[in-house]
Protein backbone atom coordinates (compact mmCIF):
# COMPACT_ATOMS: atom_id res chain seq x y z
CA UNK A 1 0.00 0.00 0.00
CA UNK A 2 1.38 3.25 -0.82
CA UNK A 3 1.37 6.14 1.70
CA UNK A 4 0.75 9.67 -0.23
CA UNK A 5 1.59 13.05 1.11
CA UNK A 6 -0.29 16.12 -0.07
CA UNK A 7 0.57 19.83 0.48
CA UNK A 8 -2.70 21.63 0.08
CA UNK A 9 -3.99 25.76 -0.72
CA UNK A 10 -6.76 26.55 0.80
CA UNK A 11 -9.23 30.02 1.27
CA UNK A 12 -10.89 29.23 4.60
CA UNK A 13 -13.81 31.63 4.15
CA UNK A 14 -16.62 29.17 3.44
CA UNK A 15 -15.65 26.33 5.35
CA UNK A 16 -16.05 25.50 9.47
CA UNK A 17 -12.31 24.54 9.15
CA UNK A 18 -10.09 21.37 8.16
CA UNK A 19 -11.38 18.65 10.19
CA UNK A 20 -14.61 16.66 9.03
CA UNK A 21 -17.63 17.75 11.53
CA UNK A 22 -21.46 16.71 12.10
CA UNK A 23 -22.31 20.94 11.33
CA UNK A 24 -20.60 22.44 8.18
CA UNK A 25 -18.38 21.61 5.53
CA UNK A 26 -14.80 21.02 5.86
CA UNK A 27 -11.67 20.90 3.79
CA UNK A 28 -10.88 17.37 5.01
CA UNK A 29 -13.67 15.84 3.90
CA UNK A 30 -13.95 18.27 0.67
CA UNK A 31 -10.62 16.20 -0.03
CA UNK A 32 -11.60 12.90 0.88
CA UNK A 33 -14.19 12.87 -1.84
CA UNK A 34 -12.04 13.91 -4.33
CA UNK A 35 -9.58 11.23 -3.34
CA UNK A 36 -12.57 8.82 -3.13
CA UNK A 37 -13.38 10.19 -7.58
CA UNK A 38 -9.76 9.23 -8.22
CA UNK A 39 -9.49 6.27 -6.62
CA UNK A 40 -12.46 4.89 -5.55
CA UNK A 41 -11.19 4.18 -1.81
CA UNK A 42 -13.10 5.58 1.03
CA UNK A 43 -9.79 6.50 2.88
CA UNK A 44 -9.04 8.72 5.71
CA UNK A 45 -6.98 12.10 5.10
CA UNK A 46 -4.50 12.54 8.01
CA UNK A 47 -3.81 16.35 8.73
CA UNK A 48 -0.35 17.52 9.82
CA UNK A 49 -3.07 20.28 11.88
CA UNK A 50 -6.51 21.20 11.87
CA UNK A 51 -7.03 24.95 11.20
CA UNK A 52 -10.03 27.08 13.03
CA UNK A 53 -13.26 28.10 10.64
CA UNK A 54 -12.46 30.91 8.45
CA UNK A 55 -8.27 30.11 8.60
CA UNK A 56 -6.48 30.17 5.20
CA UNK A 57 -3.19 27.86 4.23
CA UNK A 58 -0.59 27.98 1.59
CA UNK A 59 1.15 24.68 2.54
CA UNK A 60 -1.74 22.56 4.71
CA UNK A 61 -0.13 18.67 4.43
CA UNK A 62 -1.67 16.12 5.06
CA UNK A 63 -1.46 12.01 4.03
CA UNK A 64 -3.57 8.97 3.27
CA UNK A 65 -2.90 5.82 1.89
CA UNK A 66 -4.00 3.72 -1.13
CA UNK A 67 -4.15 0.99 -3.47
CA UNK A 68 -4.28 2.85 -6.09
CA UNK A 69 -1.27 3.22 -9.13
CA UNK A 70 -1.96 6.70 -10.37
CA UNK A 71 1.36 8.15 -11.12
CA UNK A 72 2.65 10.54 -8.44
CA UNK A 73 3.05 13.52 -11.16
CA UNK A 74 -0.69 12.96 -11.75
CA UNK A 75 -2.87 13.38 -8.53
CA UNK A 76 -2.54 17.21 -8.35
CA UNK A 77 -4.16 17.73 -11.50
CA UNK A 78 -6.38 14.69 -10.77
CA UNK A 79 -7.78 16.01 -7.51
CA UNK A 80 -7.70 19.76 -8.24
CA UNK A 81 -10.76 18.52 -11.33
CA UNK A 82 -13.12 17.50 -8.70
CA UNK A 83 -12.02 20.21 -5.61
CA UNK A 84 -13.57 23.85 -5.98
CA UNK A 85 -12.06 26.59 -7.02
CA UNK A 86 -11.14 27.43 -2.99
CA UNK A 87 -8.90 24.28 -2.00
CA UNK A 88 -6.18 22.80 -4.48
CA UNK A 89 -3.77 20.52 -4.25
CA UNK A 90 -0.31 22.02 -5.06
CA UNK A 91 1.89 19.19 -4.58
CA UNK A 92 1.83 15.45 -3.81
CA UNK A 93 4.60 12.92 -3.13
CA UNK A 94 5.06 9.34 -2.13
CA UNK A 95 6.30 8.49 1.16
CA UNK A 96 7.95 5.24 2.88
CA UNK A 97 5.52 3.34 5.11
CA UNK A 98 4.46 4.67 8.33
CA UNK A 99 4.33 8.03 7.16
CA UNK A 100 1.76 9.99 8.74
CA UNK A 101 1.26 14.22 8.42
CA UNK A 102 0.38 14.26 12.33
CA UNK A 103 3.07 12.28 13.45
CA UNK A 104 5.87 12.86 11.49
CA UNK A 105 5.84 16.75 11.32
CA UNK A 106 8.61 18.20 13.20
CA UNK A 107 6.79 21.86 12.96
CA UNK A 108 4.06 24.35 12.24
CA UNK A 109 3.79 27.80 11.12
CA UNK A 110 0.73 29.61 11.78
CA UNK A 111 0.70 33.52 10.07
CA UNK A 112 -1.81 36.27 11.55
CA UNK A 113 -2.30 39.58 9.76
CA UNK A 114 -3.43 42.65 11.13
CA UNK A 115 -4.38 45.56 8.37
CA UNK A 116 -4.05 48.77 10.46
CA UNK A 117 -5.93 52.04 8.40
CA UNK A 118 -8.82 54.35 9.50
CA UNK A 119 -10.78 52.28 7.02
CA UNK A 120 -11.46 48.86 6.53
CA UNK A 121 -10.35 47.50 3.51
CA UNK A 122 -12.54 45.01 1.22
CA UNK A 123 -9.69 43.69 -0.85
CA UNK A 124 -7.78 42.57 2.46
CA UNK A 125 -10.93 41.46 4.53
CA UNK A 126 -10.55 38.37 4.22
CA UNK A 127 -6.81 38.26 4.77
CA UNK A 128 -6.45 40.50 7.99
CA UNK A 129 -8.41 41.43 11.11
CA UNK A 130 -8.60 45.32 10.60
CA UNK A 131 -7.37 47.78 13.71
CA UNK A 132 -8.15 51.26 13.19
CA UNK A 133 -5.16 52.43 15.34
CA UNK A 134 -1.90 51.85 15.12
CA UNK A 135 -0.27 50.04 17.46
CA UNK A 136 2.78 50.18 19.90
CA UNK A 137 5.18 47.70 17.74
CA UNK A 138 7.84 47.47 20.23
CA UNK A 139 5.91 46.89 23.00
CA UNK A 140 3.82 44.07 20.41
CA UNK A 141 7.48 42.68 19.97
CA UNK A 142 8.28 42.46 23.87
CA UNK A 143 4.76 40.81 24.23
CA UNK A 144 5.75 38.14 21.49
CA UNK A 145 9.30 37.31 23.21
CA UNK A 146 7.47 35.91 25.88
CA UNK A 147 5.31 33.22 24.07
CA UNK A 148 8.99 31.79 23.22
CA UNK A 149 9.90 28.27 24.64
CA UNK A 150 8.47 25.23 26.10
CA UNK A 151 5.53 26.81 27.81
CA UNK A 152 2.18 25.70 29.37
CA UNK A 153 -0.38 27.46 27.14
CA UNK A 154 -3.85 26.41 29.21
CA UNK A 155 -4.94 30.32 29.11
CA UNK A 156 -4.46 30.61 25.53
CA UNK A 157 -7.11 28.24 24.00
CA UNK A 158 -10.86 28.46 23.79
CA UNK A 159 -13.12 26.46 26.03
CA UNK A 160 -13.74 24.24 23.64
CA UNK A 161 -11.02 22.48 23.37
CA UNK A 162 -10.50 19.37 25.83
CA UNK A 163 -7.18 18.44 25.59
CA UNK A 164 -5.33 17.49 28.35
CA UNK A 165 -1.47 18.82 27.78
CA UNK A 166 -1.94 22.30 27.15
CA UNK A 167 2.32 22.38 27.19
CA UNK A 168 3.61 23.57 23.78
CA UNK A 169 6.55 24.39 22.08
CA UNK A 170 7.11 27.46 19.98
CA UNK A 171 10.29 28.61 18.66
CA UNK A 172 10.07 31.41 17.19
CA UNK A 173 7.94 34.44 17.00
CA UNK A 174 8.36 37.05 14.27
CA UNK A 175 6.58 40.37 13.50
CA UNK A 176 6.84 41.85 9.73
CA UNK A 177 5.38 45.60 9.24
CA UNK A 178 4.42 46.28 5.30
CA UNK A 179 3.33 49.08 4.62
CA UNK A 180 -0.43 49.22 6.51
CA UNK A 181 -0.02 45.31 6.83
CA UNK A 182 1.25 43.60 10.07
CA UNK A 183 2.43 39.67 9.89
CA UNK A 184 2.36 37.95 13.51
CA UNK A 185 3.73 34.62 12.45
CA UNK A 186 4.53 31.62 15.27
CA UNK A 187 6.79 28.47 14.44
CA UNK A 188 6.16 25.65 17.12
CA UNK A 189 5.40 21.78 17.43
CA UNK A 190 1.90 22.74 17.86
CA UNK A 191 -1.00 24.67 18.70
CA UNK A 192 -4.28 24.40 21.20
CA UNK A 193 -7.72 25.48 19.85
CA UNK A 194 -7.57 29.05 18.31
CA UNK A 195 -4.47 29.11 20.76
CA UNK A 196 -3.09 31.55 17.80
CA UNK A 197 -5.64 34.07 17.55
CA UNK A 198 -5.32 34.59 21.16
CA UNK A 199 -2.13 35.17 21.20
CA UNK A 200 -2.61 37.56 18.60
CA UNK A 201 -5.08 39.58 20.40
CA UNK A 202 -3.22 39.88 23.84
CA UNK A 203 -0.23 40.88 22.04
CA UNK A 204 -2.39 43.95 20.30
CA UNK A 205 -4.30 44.51 23.53
CA UNK A 206 -0.72 45.05 24.83
CA UNK A 207 0.15 47.46 21.82
CA UNK A 208 -3.08 49.60 21.65
CA UNK A 209 -1.87 50.26 26.01
CA UNK A 210 -5.18 48.33 27.03
CA UNK A 211 -2.87 45.72 29.01
CA UNK A 212 0.88 45.64 30.00
CA UNK A 213 3.39 43.40 29.04
CA UNK A 214 3.67 42.38 32.73
CA UNK A 215 -0.45 40.84 32.76
CA UNK A 216 0.77 38.43 29.90
CA UNK A 217 3.58 37.15 31.86
CA UNK A 218 1.15 36.80 34.62
CA UNK A 219 -1.36 35.16 32.50
CA UNK A 220 0.85 32.74 31.07
CA UNK A 221 1.43 31.43 34.84
CA UNK A 222 4.76 30.35 34.73
CA UNK A 223 8.19 29.86 33.35
CA UNK A 224 9.77 28.23 30.47
CA UNK A 225 9.61 24.50 31.30
CA UNK A 226 12.75 22.33 30.50
CA UNK A 227 11.78 18.99 31.05
CA UNK A 228 8.73 18.50 29.26
CA UNK A 229 7.51 15.34 27.95
CA UNK A 230 5.45 14.92 24.52
CA UNK B 1 -23.87 73.07 -3.19
CA UNK B 2 -20.46 71.38 -2.41
CA UNK B 3 -18.35 68.75 -4.90
CA UNK B 4 -17.20 65.83 -2.81
CA UNK B 5 -14.76 63.47 -4.52
CA UNK B 6 -14.36 60.22 -2.99
CA UNK B 7 -11.42 57.17 -3.63
CA UNK B 8 -13.42 53.47 -3.23
CA UNK B 9 -11.70 50.04 -2.92
CA UNK B 10 -13.72 47.23 -3.86
CA UNK B 11 -13.79 43.78 -4.89
CA UNK B 12 -15.76 43.51 -7.86
CA UNK B 13 -16.28 39.59 -7.70
CA UNK B 14 -19.99 40.02 -6.39
CA UNK B 15 -20.64 42.77 -9.32
CA UNK B 16 -21.88 43.38 -12.41
CA UNK B 17 -19.32 46.12 -13.01
CA UNK B 18 -19.00 50.09 -11.63
CA UNK B 19 -21.88 51.29 -14.24
CA UNK B 20 -25.67 50.62 -12.95
CA UNK B 21 -27.13 48.12 -14.98
CA UNK B 22 -30.73 47.08 -14.98
CA UNK B 23 -29.37 43.14 -14.65
CA UNK B 24 -27.10 42.94 -11.83
CA UNK B 25 -26.12 44.79 -8.80
CA UNK B 26 -23.78 47.26 -9.16
CA UNK B 27 -21.07 49.39 -7.34
CA UNK B 28 -22.54 52.87 -8.70
CA UNK B 29 -25.62 51.65 -7.38
CA UNK B 30 -24.26 50.96 -3.67
CA UNK B 31 -22.33 53.75 -3.45
CA UNK B 32 -25.13 56.10 -4.35
CA UNK B 33 -27.68 54.15 -2.15
CA UNK B 34 -25.30 54.75 1.03
CA UNK B 35 -25.05 58.43 -0.25
CA UNK B 36 -28.93 58.60 -0.04
CA UNK B 37 -28.90 56.89 3.68
CA UNK B 38 -26.32 60.09 5.10
CA UNK B 39 -27.63 63.10 3.16
CA UNK B 40 -31.25 62.06 2.11
CA UNK B 41 -30.36 63.19 -1.41
CA UNK B 42 -30.99 61.18 -5.03
CA UNK B 43 -27.52 62.27 -6.42
CA UNK B 44 -25.87 60.81 -9.34
CA UNK B 45 -21.97 59.21 -8.65
CA UNK B 46 -19.69 59.88 -11.69
CA UNK B 47 -17.05 57.49 -11.62
CA UNK B 48 -13.76 58.63 -13.13
CA UNK B 49 -14.07 55.09 -15.65
CA UNK B 50 -16.54 52.31 -15.23
CA UNK B 51 -15.10 48.87 -14.68
CA UNK B 52 -16.17 45.76 -15.80
CA UNK B 53 -17.68 43.04 -14.35
CA UNK B 54 -15.71 41.06 -11.60
CA UNK B 55 -12.95 43.70 -11.56
CA UNK B 56 -11.54 45.13 -8.50
CA UNK B 57 -10.60 48.55 -7.55
CA UNK B 58 -8.01 50.14 -5.14
CA UNK B 59 -8.35 53.78 -5.70
CA UNK B 60 -11.37 54.45 -8.19
CA UNK B 61 -12.30 57.92 -7.99
CA UNK B 62 -15.58 59.58 -7.88
CA UNK B 63 -17.60 62.72 -7.58
CA UNK B 64 -21.28 64.05 -6.24
CA UNK B 65 -23.00 66.94 -5.72
CA UNK B 66 -24.25 67.56 -2.36
CA UNK B 67 -26.12 70.40 0.00
CA UNK B 68 -25.13 68.22 3.17
CA UNK B 69 -22.77 69.91 5.61
CA UNK B 70 -21.40 66.75 6.76
CA UNK B 71 -17.90 67.24 7.91
CA UNK B 72 -15.68 65.77 5.12
CA UNK B 73 -13.90 63.97 7.59
CA UNK B 74 -16.58 62.22 8.58
CA UNK B 75 -17.85 61.18 5.33
CA UNK B 76 -16.30 57.75 4.75
CA UNK B 77 -17.33 56.40 7.92
CA UNK B 78 -20.34 57.27 7.42
CA UNK B 79 -20.86 55.95 3.89
CA UNK B 80 -18.80 52.39 4.75
CA UNK B 81 -21.39 52.05 7.56
CA UNK B 82 -24.15 51.61 4.86
CA UNK B 83 -21.73 50.10 2.36
CA UNK B 84 -21.07 46.16 2.14
CA UNK B 85 -18.06 44.75 3.19
CA UNK B 86 -16.45 44.41 -0.41
CA UNK B 87 -16.77 47.76 -1.18
CA UNK B 88 -15.67 51.14 1.39
CA UNK B 89 -14.85 54.69 0.87
CA UNK B 90 -11.06 55.47 2.05
CA UNK B 91 -11.24 58.63 1.56
CA UNK B 92 -13.23 62.21 0.35
CA UNK B 93 -12.11 65.24 -0.13
CA UNK B 94 -13.95 68.41 -0.73
CA UNK B 95 -12.96 69.99 -4.50
CA UNK B 96 -13.79 73.21 -6.17
CA UNK B 97 -17.24 73.69 -8.10
CA UNK B 98 -17.05 72.78 -11.58
CA UNK B 99 -14.53 69.39 -10.63
CA UNK B 100 -15.91 65.93 -12.18
CA UNK B 101 -14.35 62.93 -11.51
CA UNK B 102 -14.72 61.67 -15.06
CA UNK B 103 -14.03 65.15 -16.72
CA UNK B 104 -11.14 65.95 -14.68
CA UNK B 105 -9.22 63.33 -14.62
CA UNK B 106 -6.05 63.31 -16.28
CA UNK B 107 -5.29 59.42 -16.22
CA UNK B 108 -5.82 56.18 -15.01
CA UNK B 109 -4.15 53.12 -13.92
CA UNK B 110 -4.90 49.56 -15.10
CA UNK B 111 -3.28 46.51 -13.60
CA UNK B 112 -3.43 42.69 -14.63
CA UNK B 113 -2.12 39.76 -12.68
CA UNK B 114 -1.29 36.41 -13.99
CA UNK B 115 -0.55 33.57 -11.68
CA UNK B 116 2.15 31.02 -13.25
CA UNK B 117 1.79 27.86 -12.10
CA UNK B 118 1.00 24.69 -12.90
CA UNK B 119 -1.13 24.26 -10.59
CA UNK B 120 -4.32 26.87 -9.44
CA UNK B 121 -4.33 29.12 -6.19
CA UNK B 122 -7.31 29.17 -4.13
CA UNK B 123 -5.97 32.26 -2.70
CA UNK B 124 -5.09 34.21 -5.69
CA UNK B 125 -7.90 33.03 -7.84
CA UNK B 126 -9.82 36.26 -7.22
CA UNK B 127 -7.13 38.61 -8.26
CA UNK B 128 -5.51 36.58 -10.94
CA UNK B 129 -5.90 35.33 -14.26
CA UNK B 130 -3.88 31.40 -13.85
CA UNK B 131 -1.37 30.44 -16.39
CA UNK B 132 0.20 26.83 -16.22
CA UNK B 133 3.07 27.44 -18.85
CA UNK B 134 5.53 30.26 -18.21
CA UNK B 135 5.31 32.21 -21.16
CA UNK B 136 8.37 34.15 -22.70
CA UNK B 137 8.62 37.60 -20.84
CA UNK B 138 10.70 39.03 -23.54
CA UNK B 139 8.35 38.68 -25.85
CA UNK B 140 5.92 39.79 -23.96
CA UNK B 141 7.54 43.21 -22.60
CA UNK B 142 8.25 43.59 -26.70
CA UNK B 143 4.50 43.28 -27.07
CA UNK B 144 3.55 45.61 -24.78
CA UNK B 145 5.72 48.50 -26.09
CA UNK B 146 3.58 48.24 -29.22
CA UNK B 147 1.18 49.53 -27.10
CA UNK B 148 2.48 53.15 -26.05
CA UNK B 149 1.45 56.29 -27.63
CA UNK B 150 -1.66 57.58 -29.38
CA UNK B 151 -3.25 54.42 -31.13
CA UNK B 152 -6.79 53.39 -32.87
CA UNK B 153 -7.41 50.53 -30.36
CA UNK B 154 -10.39 49.50 -32.67
CA UNK B 155 -9.24 46.04 -32.82
CA UNK B 156 -8.98 45.86 -28.81
CA UNK B 157 -12.19 46.46 -27.89
CA UNK B 158 -15.32 43.68 -27.23
CA UNK B 159 -17.81 44.35 -29.38
CA UNK B 160 -20.72 45.56 -27.29
CA UNK B 161 -19.07 48.98 -26.90
CA UNK B 162 -20.78 51.82 -28.97
CA UNK B 163 -17.89 54.93 -28.59
CA UNK B 164 -17.34 56.13 -32.16
CA UNK B 165 -13.51 57.25 -31.31
CA UNK B 166 -11.36 54.37 -30.64
CA UNK B 167 -8.42 56.67 -30.30
CA UNK B 168 -6.45 56.29 -26.72
CA UNK B 169 -3.40 56.98 -25.26
CA UNK B 170 -1.09 55.00 -23.11
CA UNK B 171 2.07 56.65 -21.77
CA UNK B 172 3.45 53.58 -20.14
CA UNK B 173 2.93 49.74 -19.85
CA UNK B 174 4.69 47.68 -17.53
CA UNK B 175 5.18 44.69 -16.79
CA UNK B 176 6.90 43.42 -13.24
CA UNK B 177 7.52 39.60 -11.94
CA UNK B 178 7.07 38.88 -8.04
CA UNK B 179 7.34 35.05 -7.58
CA UNK B 180 4.59 33.36 -9.82
CA UNK B 181 2.72 36.88 -10.13
CA UNK B 182 3.71 38.86 -13.54
CA UNK B 183 1.69 41.85 -12.84
CA UNK B 184 1.28 44.04 -16.20
CA UNK B 185 0.12 47.61 -16.17
CA UNK B 186 -1.10 50.69 -17.98
CA UNK B 187 -1.63 53.85 -17.78
CA UNK B 188 -3.49 56.51 -19.91
CA UNK B 189 -6.06 58.70 -20.34
CA UNK B 190 -8.80 56.26 -21.10
CA UNK B 191 -9.55 52.55 -21.80
CA UNK B 192 -12.18 50.81 -24.67
CA UNK B 193 -14.87 47.92 -23.24
CA UNK B 194 -12.82 45.21 -22.02
CA UNK B 195 -9.53 46.27 -24.03
CA UNK B 196 -6.83 46.12 -21.03
CA UNK B 197 -7.93 42.73 -20.78
CA UNK B 198 -7.92 41.93 -24.51
CA UNK B 199 -4.25 43.63 -24.52
CA UNK B 200 -3.18 41.14 -21.95
CA UNK B 201 -4.70 38.53 -23.96
CA UNK B 202 -3.48 39.62 -27.22
CA UNK B 203 0.10 40.17 -24.74
CA UNK B 204 0.17 36.18 -23.37
CA UNK B 205 0.12 34.71 -27.05
CA UNK B 206 2.86 36.12 -28.06
CA UNK B 207 4.47 34.80 -24.82
CA UNK B 208 3.38 31.73 -25.48
CA UNK B 209 4.41 31.41 -28.68
CA UNK B 210 1.36 31.34 -30.63
CA UNK B 211 1.51 34.81 -31.98
CA UNK B 212 4.28 36.83 -33.04
CA UNK B 213 4.94 40.48 -32.04
CA UNK B 214 4.29 41.64 -35.92
CA UNK B 215 0.35 39.96 -35.63
CA UNK B 216 -0.03 42.44 -33.06
CA UNK B 217 1.48 45.11 -35.11
CA UNK B 218 -0.90 44.35 -37.74
CA UNK B 219 -3.87 43.76 -35.53
CA UNK B 220 -3.32 47.42 -34.45
CA UNK B 221 -3.75 48.99 -37.80
CA UNK B 222 -1.58 52.00 -38.15
CA UNK B 223 0.64 53.88 -36.85
CA UNK B 224 1.27 56.22 -33.65
CA UNK B 225 -0.93 59.12 -33.85
CA UNK B 226 0.46 62.33 -33.50
CA UNK B 227 -1.85 64.89 -33.76
CA UNK B 228 -5.36 63.47 -32.92
CA UNK B 229 -8.43 65.72 -31.09
CA UNK B 230 -10.32 64.20 -28.39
Amino acid sequence: MRTVKLTIEYEGTLYCGWQVQPNGVSIQEKIMEAIFRITGEQTTLHGSGRTDAGVHAKGQCASFKTNSNIPIHRIPRALNTYLPEDIAVIAAEDKEEGFHARYSAIGKKYSYQLYINPHRSPLKRLYSWHLRQMPDIDRMRQTLSLFQGTRDFASFRASRSDVSDTVRSIWTTELVMNGDICRISFEGNGFLYKMVRMLVAATVEVGLNRKNVADIEERLCGKEIKDHKY
